[in-house]
Order: C-alpha cells, then sequence, then structure tokens
C-alpha cells in the first residue's frame, strides 16, 4: 500500500471562466490514477490545497507530521514546484533513512486540467520510484529522481536539476 | 543513457479518418516526451511498427538481437500489450541477469492519440523504474513492475496481474 | 427549441480497450453540449447507434418518420459520413420545404472521444445553420452548409463539396 | 471569402509554465480551423493581442477601421469576453445594416490550449452565423446569436443572455 498525500500546486490548479484566473477546488489524483489504469494499491489524502509559494511553516510541519504518522513505508507528495525542495529539506530532517520509509515528491508544470500536462507523466515516474527505492526523501521531477539535498529548480528553464 | 526501443502496439496506433480504421504511421514516443518534460537522456530507435497480435517469431528475434547489441544498460520497450509476456520471456533468454542489462516493457491500453491514454503514465512509470532495478526483464504496466516470468495479462479485464 | 436526433457515425465511436476495436455506447451528445456551454434550447433522442454504412432502408424510414413526427421547426440529425447524402435524399422526398422544417445533418470525421476531433465544430456550426436557413434539408460539414442535392462527399480527401 | 480579425481574448490565452499566469503568444484560429476540418475560405488577421477588459477606446477605433476597409461582405471577430459587447456597439454605429456587412462577434469562456474549451464549438457557431444571417452587428456564443443591441452577458454565470 503506498500513501499519496495531496497538497495542491500547479498539479491541481483549475481555470475559472468567471474570472478567468486559476485557483483550486478538488484534487485531479483519483481521475488521474483512473486515466493511468493504475492498479497500485493506493491511498490519497488531502492535506491542503496551496499555492507552494504559499506553504507557510505551519503546513510544511503539518506535512512532516503526516508523514511521521502514517503507517505505509511508502509515501509520494504532489507538491507545486517552486518550494519542493524546502520541503523535501523538511521532511528529511523529521525522517532520516533509518525511519524506514521512502518519500517522494513529485509535482507538474503544466496543471492536469489544461490537456498537455506533464502531470500524468510525473505520477507515473513517483509511483514507480517510491516502490523501488531504499529509504530516503527524493523529487521526482522530469523522469528523473533526486535525492533531496542534490537537487535544485532551475527557475529560468522549469527543470530539475543537479547540484 | 537510457535506449527506447519502439515496436509499435495501441501506443501508436492512430485514427485514420478516411477509412475509419486504426493503423500506424510514426511513433508518439517523442512527443509523449515532450509532453512529460523528460530529461532523461535517451535514444529512441523504432524497430517495427506492429500489432504485437501479428508480432512474428523473426520479429521477435529482430528485438532481442538490438537489445544484445545495444551498449546501454537500460533499455526500455514500447510493445502491444496481447503478446509483451511472450516477448519478455524471449528476452529473458537472451538477456539473463548476467548480462548487466535491465529491460523494461511497456505499452498502453488505449491510443496515445485518443486524448485518454494510459501511455503517458506507463511511459513515465517505465523510464523509472528501468533506471532503479536490478539487471533483469521487466513488464512495466498499470503502475506495477512484474519480473517477466510472475505476470499475464487477464484478457477480461485488461490487467496485469501477478501469477 | 430545437430536436437533435442522434443515429451514430463516427461522432460517437469509441474505443474498446479489451479488444483494440471501435464500437458505440451512449451517445456524446450532452457532454458536447456541456463542453460548448451550449444555451440553445434542445431536446436530444437517440434513434439508432449504426456506422451509416450499415445503416438500412427501414433505419432511414425510421429517421424520417420521426422528424415528420417531430414537432419541433428546428432539427439536426448526427450521422455518419459515408451515407448522409443518401439519409438527406430520403429526408427531403418526404419533408419539402412546404413542410416548414429546417433539417440539418452533420457528423465528423474523428471521434469526439479521440480528442482532437472536427465533432464539436461541426456541432457548433450544425446548431448555428439550423437557425437561420429557411426549410429544407441541408448538410453542414467543414464549416460550410450544403442543400441536399448539391453535396457529395469526396472519399479521397474525406471532404464534403458542392457538385 | 470570410475575414476574421483576431482580438485575443480567454480564446488564445496560454499558461506560463515558468511564472504559472496566463498570458498571450499567437493565435491557435489556423490551428482551430485545421481541427475542424474547416473548408471555408477563410483570412486571418490578429489586429491585437489583448485581454478585453484591458481594450481601449483607441483599440477598438482600429477595429472599426479594419473592419471598415476591409473588401469581405463576412467578417467574424474574436474577441474577449467581458467588453464584447462594448466593441459590437461601436463597430454597430460605424457599420450600419447599409453597409452590407455581417459582423459576428465571438469568444471563449476557457483557452482554446486548455483542452476543455468551448472555443471550438463558437467558431464553428460564428463561422456559420456569419455566412447566413443579413448584414448587421451579432455576438455568437453559447450556440445562440445575438444583435449587438439586445444582449448582455452575465457576470454571475458567465452566460450571454437576450434584453
Amino acid at each position: 500500500m503506498i500513501r499519496i498525500f495531496v497538497t495542491g500546486g500547479t498539479f491541481d490548479k483549475e481555470y475559472n471562466e468567471l474570472t478567468g484566473t486559476l485557483f483550486f477546488k478538488d484534487t485531479h489524483l483519483p481521475e488521474m490514477l483512473r486515466l493511468g489504469r493504475s492498479r497500485v494499491e493506493v491511498s490519497v489524502r488531502t492535506l491542503m490545497m496551496v499555492d507552494s509559494l504559499d506553504m507557510t511553516d505551519a503546513d510544511r510541519g503539518l506535512i512532516v507530521e503526516e508523514c511521521r504518522k502514517a503507517t505505509e513505508a511508502q509515501i509520494v507528495i504532489t507538491h507545486g514546484t517552486d518550494t519542493m525542495v524546502e520541503t523535501a529539506r523538511a521532511l528529511a530532517a523529521a525522517l532520516p533513512p533509518a525511519s524506514g520509509k521512502t518519500l517522494v515528491l513529485t509535482g507538474a508544470m503544466v496543471p492536469y486540467a489544461f490537456g498537455s500536462s506533464d502531470g500524468l507523466f510525473n505520477l507515473g515516474s513517483a509511483l514507480s520510484f517510491v516502490q523501488t527505492l531504499p529509504p530516503g526523501v527524493y523529487l521526482a521531477m522530469n523522469g528523473r529522481c533526486f535525492t533531496w539535498d542534490k537537487v535544485r529548480k532551475n527557475r529560468e528553464t522549469g527543470v530539475f536539476e543537479a547540484i
């Protein structure tokens, strides 16, 4: 059983056709798993629905706490890309490899609802990495996997790269 | 560097609007990698473009031969789902773990061109499994990974399951 | 109020992921009207769900009869493209302009379910022509409108053209 | 020959994946006409690429001037929905029915690039109304057609309605 925690991010943004702006409603995770014909045993829980630039220390504390309490050894966290590395750092501090947990953060550059999203690709990727990697905290983006302290988001290109 | 061999299958089927039938033209792999914002170093080569029900022993021989000759240690093969297990068996016979190669076959239940395909999810999954699994021959479908001799396609449900 | 009669055709074909073939299930008309944010008053009724190459004289008789009985003066008929002209001819014989009815047949070259369909464009077109054209029988395809006896489908190009 | 003037609006908004905001790049009109398999003779020209809330009197003056100079008798204008009625009024003042020109404004509630757009439906509708309506200025939205002085956008529902 894999636990999936939803925190919002571009993944789940939608278009409000009355105001012409982007907003959060419900997560698209269940629909994405259906589309991918996923048969992985998962338990999805939405912790929050925020743009990761608006994520507070309290929010991060909650994510860490939920990961600590989770009984599953494999956890995927959907997250906005802008501060994904920061949340990964908080998780690594609280959940070292000795915790026995493999935590994989993933996200998207384009909202799933917008048709041409990288979200489905990243979700398939994150669910696969979490099943095979040893305990630790990782980021799965662009088909690649990085340990939490060896990656940064390049804001000019939108690509995650090794440091 | 990951080698991707394309052999056709539902992944790459298109709709011929003049005849109302499905057919093969070019592979959608490069477009799918772009959509997924993949930054994995890959080298894509189309070996054939066939429905896997039409795949001959000679076709399988060619796939095995190309995998043997490939200098990459990580190989993903896109393949029709109906005889994916059969090709996996042929690969396992020729390329035992001692060969040092990790081979992951994947496919789709719905053509990528049809909008609601599982292909992008499976591609993200296969590319991730191939980077992390030890040498051997695997099938990546439905977000799960099976060793070649522990899986069958359930034709009633369209789902790959452990045996 | 506009009456919409559904008869099947490429418009409504779906992909059966177990057999890899195309088939009919339910019509996509209501979903398409929702997607188009249509606020036209319509009443949708499915008469049959057939490939227009399989349409029999009895099927055509039924379509004609339903159009005759309909109390609406504006009728749109979704139809396979291959024999759309033939059904239009049957309708014109039974429902001359003096009947006071404007009948517009439309269809699609690519199934709506396949993402890149012309169906939504054609539906918007047919619903608009039917509101503005005088009584008669018309085909709305490719953004154009033809009277029933001035059009043929070019099978090489898939385009409807004036004769 | 139908003239299509592009002015921007939701129709043509895209998602900037680096900033997470919406912006204008090129018009999607030619791609939409291809998707719709349109065979209507059209000549597309982009006049501006603006959100209609940002449209100035000078912008409106330019649109009016271009419509006046156009040699085509049938003109479609893609436009943001928020001030579509205002531009229609300016056009009606300058181009009365006696000008011999049929002008149809249309737009979308959801960007075409976002997959589930009403844009293709509206485009098919506008192109059809412009071919059949007598000279005058009209709005084609939600499958319906309104003369310029008999319509308003309901901002609560996002629907155009008769007044």
